[in-house]
């Protein structure tokens, strides 16, 4: 892995951490409870990714990566000592970041493994959101990817656009800063404005009286 | 894998995925949310049951898994282009046959790599039921799992089934239609006549409290 | 694995398999989801730290963990035949059990394997809360892991200190003994007296409208 890509990993833990940590405090944890969200969302999705493509797990060779997390978790609780207000928006901004840095991040792996590219694409995307998704499922929330501000979408184009790049042989470190800005431009701009694609919808005929089971 | 498997299979990608886009639809995802669902639901059993068996992920190797997932889940959007009324039925149909299709290939694939008879069949059930169990934990519902209708006895029978024949040497063809054709009728038979086991129940003495926490 | 460690081993299986049975009669499941709800309680740990450090999963080559898991089930159902009321406390002291045991056993398994200190901890922490976590997510319950007492923190305490002990070359099986029961006497004082470490909280901003939507 290329020094940028390294550095830019360890910046995508650290912005998901905090982004863990962020939502165990709306859940009000123990300091330990912060640490696991932390962890967590910060490394689920590549964990996922390095277990599917049966490559061993990143975190386990260079235990840097579990003491950034703790490092994160601490600083937030240090940092945010008495109940505080923080608007939500810190959260998803967090998320964001995460989410454009493991979606390139992780197609990039994916490629570098010999990955078919819509295979790696995948890879790319459940590097970016699964974190993400674990946080909301342990915290009883649907997960942001389910909710309608283009949220997969922001990490197929990132990983799309780097297979793309990557495939032109642009050179690499270009790639994956374009890559990454793309993604990440589209998950703000559909944060801020709160764009979405038009839903798809079902009526459920019958639920009303299944809900009521 | 036989071809018959091989169809199968597919067969079962499909109904799985079309289960997830109809639940993404009831959720009124936006269609990269539907995609991920319907993908979710439709190799998340397999992968987990590749994952622990540690032999290579059936969908990296063999990108039309991902195709028909993605066709899948346009044709669902695209064929219910506005809000529609859809009985709840179409969803647990579709799962039905995914589950007892599923439940048989993977006893099978663990069985072919030398698991132990209890081991197939748990490993079956896991291939089964675990999909489903990933779409409606994403989605904030109790998985149908744990709901009364035999669910996942549907998944062992067909399993088992398959385990007992194939010990008696049954040609496989016959033995994987009988096993399907087994869980299929009893999941199908348990919605509509809404069949259940016995429940197995235990009132919480201190869950008022407990709740109100 | 040393025989004490086995028989340790089996013991977290029955304690964490009865604590998912207790958890599924809570919610009413039919006899076999009862036994499924119980297996990804009892074997969903340690599955997760072997599929992590990708050593063969260790329930695949002893079925003994499977029907340890089905005994346990099935005698929870017949001797609970009735409705029963059953004191919450119940389940949180199998619960506790489980976690101390497995918290240690799965630290263990990791060092064993090579793995660095911090790694093993987390290791140990995951093969005691994830079996749990993942009941719990099924049953749409904010895992336990998540409230505020001393959870995640008792099972640190115990595989650190068994790393400890270990590295200061301590006799294994005293090592083990003594760890155990500073995690299992730590979780369950955290459960009689109601204590906790100070919560961690963010008061959120803009969470009413967002929960509207």
């Amino acid at each position: 892995m290329s020094e940028l890509l390294y550095w830019l990993d360890m910046f995508g833990i650290i912005v998901f951490a905090l982004s863990g940590a962020l939502m165990a405090g709306r859940y009000q944890l123990d300091p330990f409870g912060v640490v696991v969200l932390s962890a967590v969302t910060a490394i689920g999705g590549g964990t996922m990714r390095d277990v599917i493509l049966q490559t061993p797990v990143f975190w386990l060779a260079n235990p840097v990566y579990l003491y950034l997390i703790l490092a994160t978790a601490a600083l937030t609780i240090i940092f945010i000592r008495s109940p505080r207000r923080i608007p939500k928006r810190f959260l998803l901004v967090s998320d964001a970041f995460g989410l454009a840095l493991f979606a390139v991040i992780g197609t990039e792996k994916a490629l570098s493994l010999g990955a078919a590219v819509p295979v790696a694409v995948v890879m790319g995307m459940m590097t970016g959101v699964a974190g993400g998704m674990l946080r909301d499922v342990l915290c009883n929330v649907i997960p942001m990817i389910l909710r309608q501000e283009i949220y997969a979408t922001a990490a197929i184009l990132g990983g799309a656009l780097y297979a793309l790049l990557n495939y032109l042989e642009v050179p690499q470190h270009i790639a994956i800063i374009l890559a990454i800005l793309s993604a990440l431009v589209l998950r703000l701009a559909a944060i801020y404005w709160r764009v979405s694609l038009p839903a798809f919808a079902i009526i459920d005929v019958e639920s009303k009286e299944k809900d009521l089971k």
